[in-house]
């Protein structure tokens, strides 16, 4: 038997995908373990990715009328108690703050002193606190709506961690909105779950199912959540961004009122909208091969890479010049409204070494031009998303870059979008449901996303734990054709997405 | 008597200083405190001010070939003891979590639980979290220079606390650099003050000394701190960034070690510099008046603000086209290679009400438009660092807007240059020191810059805690005449500037 081809990443996706996933990280450089528990290191690579996320989602909340602003880390514990399932769905992994300094040890070392009157949680999601703010702001309806987002770092004490997907800190940003009527807010909660699928589909190039939260699923203490749903190359779902319509249950809890224009004295109504530094591990596990890192070129740090290849000293300064003219050409061209991000890689290390150091950290577009190609006009080219390499001339690369960054970006939403078409399936009944996942292992491809007809979900509950799967989302568009549940037979207006999920 | 002319804001800075300061702050709606101890909410246009400091110096940062990164919150305390000093300085506030999650307290509520096997410290600073890293990242002379910054919250359980100037939680970035030679890092902490002047200077339009911190004053655990001081409109200093050298200091307590060209093992140089949301309370402590805060046009959220009048709807509809089409024309240019920023404030309000919700913004021009000078081809200008508003051709005020933008950005400097040198006194007895300094009273308007030479601080700590004065630090430039100590009376080589102190 033929030996396979070695990858860049040991073990491949098919191996061990878990795996395959941390070596990936590791390879591109994104991000790595902290001497702190659940807590990750997130290094220049991976940053400026978040970074680029974080500009393009700023412009859409601008773009939508919404302004930034910041509230406070801590939240006093007494806040979290007072929307009941709020606190029942965070008080289990939240970071306590109980003292505000260290005093030596007697036994030498420190140890905390100086214990607070009231505990302070570090904030999980900020609901409260805003609310409580919210609450000496808004008096009448002239002052809705209020439009904010905050960007900030969060803490839930997870149990089991893994890089970006679930860490004890995470970066995110929260988006928290007051509203005098009701169809007002909910439409706002849609405006925002769209927002973030076009960004998921236009900027990721992952493609998203937008649907409801079934109400075990749903944010502690919101009326209806709205999610995001993608499908990462194990066929299981990651849920990539959440919107939630709060209803008056945080007003009520927090007091937040207004006087209508016909003077009386009203709750106002709510939402909150979120997307988290997970959105990096989505982008990962979307477009990632055997030899590393495949990003997206709208969100790629650098978008074309120069290797400039040259035997001597002599050759040197002839082609840093010649590179540096076409990196100056490119980065006077553009590519959906921003100027191209091109680096040169001038680091003495070996052609080879230096080729896959690119191609690890998922670098679209990888330039190497030597003292021939200069002589012949020519560069060499190697896209990130094909294996084949390929000479071409100077002036029509340049002229087409845009072009071709574009044909990436589009053909590795296809790529996605066919993976998630080729492992979707309607599913009738519960045989079917249970071949489906049941070929499942943690460390093999498997199952996808079922379509569904169902009643109720609580009666599933049994087999879906048993099947380690979940009910993602009840699809908003093309869902209104009436059916009965897969495994209980009763008559059922809604299919929902089922799947195994990170 | 004739009675004083009402200001926007009371009391004004001549009656009650610090008292005026908290009322800019709330006219002008930049922030508020919460409901957690010493920590503050920044609200929207007070977050936009910090988001354009945040961009440029990001922009500068990256100029000087540094990259951004990010790291955990939360530092275990073992950390915080490697380094003797720092947690001595450090120790007495900081915010520590000590548990992991709550449960229901018998006697109702909730009660902290889960205790931590060792508790970790809120980040006050990132020395020892970011150190421990470095020291995995770096093993040979190749691995540096690492030149890192993180934009992040931090926490210090400070007792009085004033919003901006000094609060429990804030916003900042600290830059954390790693290199193979003092030299070198010497180098980098004198660079990065300078970049802090550059930007104190040329965008916010305030005058800085950079200079050495005395020992006393240093960062706890540097070898020396560099510091940029400003002086506010009540005299007083106000350090607005620091950059530290940290020796071999921080590498000895993590174990920061690299291979040398030699073979070497030796401990690596590290330095530290940091600004923070300090500068927002500088920057209006700077510029600020009666009326309100004064906004430097650089940083301003928007630059110009353009306020249609009209008398009804038939006329409101042409009005608002109009202005539309100045607002685009004016959006077409650049002001220091930025584009301009306009807003329109079209809100239902009168038109006094709506001026001075401008003016206490900061906003630096007003343009008033509306049908007749729609006939007449004309402006109407408000500049808020001058109190008279003069008519204006519509095409001559578009022209050369951004060079009244200029004008206005040196004038701003200019008028706190001129203040500063006013205030600024070369004393050489103990005598005048204290007359100096002694007229000081909390709420009003007093001393200044103290120029002294100065032997050893150590024997001025009595006279200095006397007068609440401190050095502030001991400029680099034009220092180098010798003197004799103005208290001591010891031959001296340096001056130290003396000043109260934010």
């Amino acid at each position: 038997m033929a030996k396979a081809p070695k990858t860049a990443i040991q073990p491949t996706r098919s191996e061990d995908y878990p795996e395959w996933y941390q070596q990936v990280i590791r390879a591109a450089d994104l991000a790595e373990s902290s001497p702190v528990r659940g807590c990750m290191v997130i290094k220049p690579w991976g940053y400026r990715l978040w970074e680029n996320m974080q500009r393009a989602l700023d412009d859409m909340f601008k773009a939508t009328g919404h302004q930034n602003a910041y509230f406070p880390l801590f939240i006093p514990m007494s806040f979290l108690e007072k929307e009941a399932e709020h606190v029942e769905g965070f008080a289990k992994e939240c970071a306590v703050v109980t003292h505000h300094r260290l005093e030596p040890n007697p036994d030498g070392g420190l140890r905390p002193a100086g214990a607070l009157e009231e505990p302070l949680i570090v904030r999980p999601t900020s609901e409260t606190i805003i609310g409580a703010t919210y609450a000496k702001w808004v008096q009448s309806h002239r002052d809705l709506p209020i439009l904010i987002n905050q960007w900030a770092n969060v803490v839930r004490w997870e149990m089991r961690t893994r890089m970006f997907l679930r860490t004890a800190e995470f970066l995110w940003q929260e988006g928290h909105t007051v509203h005098a009527t009701s169809e007002e807010a909910i439409a706002e909660t849609q405006q925002m779950i769209n927002v973030y699928a076009d960004f998921a589909q236009n900027w990721m190039a992952m493609p998203v199912i937008i649907g409801s939260k079934t109400p075990a699923e749903r944010f502690p203490g919101a009326v209806e959540t709205l999610s995001i749903e993608a499908m990462m190359q194990d066929r299981k779902a990651l849920q990539a961004g959440t919107s939630h319509f709060l209803g008056q249950n945080f007003s009520k809890a927090q007091e937040i009122m207004f006087q209508a224009e016909n003077g009386e004295r009203q709750y106002a109504w709510t939402t909150s909208w979120g997307v988290s530094t997970r959105l990096v591990g989505a982008l990962i596990m979307s477009h990632s091969d055997d030899d590393g890192l495949v990003l997206p070129p709208r969100l790629a740090p650098d978008q074309i890479v120069i290797l400039p290849i040259y035997r001597d000293d002599s050759q040197r300064l002839e082609v840093l010049q010649h590179v540096e003219s076409i990196k100056a050409e490119l980065e006077a061209m553009s590519f959906l409204g921003q100027p191209l991000r091109i680096a040169i890689d001038d680091r003495d290390v070996r052609g080879g070494e230096k080729k896959w150091h690119h191609v690890k950290r998922g670098v679209p577009i990888r330039l190497e031009v030597g003292p021939k190609d200069i002589e012949k006009g020519s560069v060499f080219v190697g896209r990130r998303d094909q294996p084949k390499s390929f000479g071409m001339s100077r002036s029509e690369f340049i002229a087409t870059a845009p072009a071709l960054l574009d044909e990436m970006q589009k053909g590795l939403f296809n790529r996605a979008l066919q993976l998630r078409n080729e492992n979707t399936q309607e599913i009738t009944t519960e045989s079917d449901f249970r071949d489906f996942f049941a070929a499942s292992d943690e460390k093999e491809l498997h199952g996808g996303f079922a379509h569904c007809h169902f009643a109720d979900e609580q009666s599933l509950e049994p087999l879906l734990k048993d099947l380690k799967v979940t009910i993602r989302c009840v699809p908003s568009e093309d869902n209104d054709e009436a059916g009965t549940c897969f495994s209980t037979g009763k008559a059922a207006q809604k299919r929902a997405i089922f799947a195994k999920a990170y």
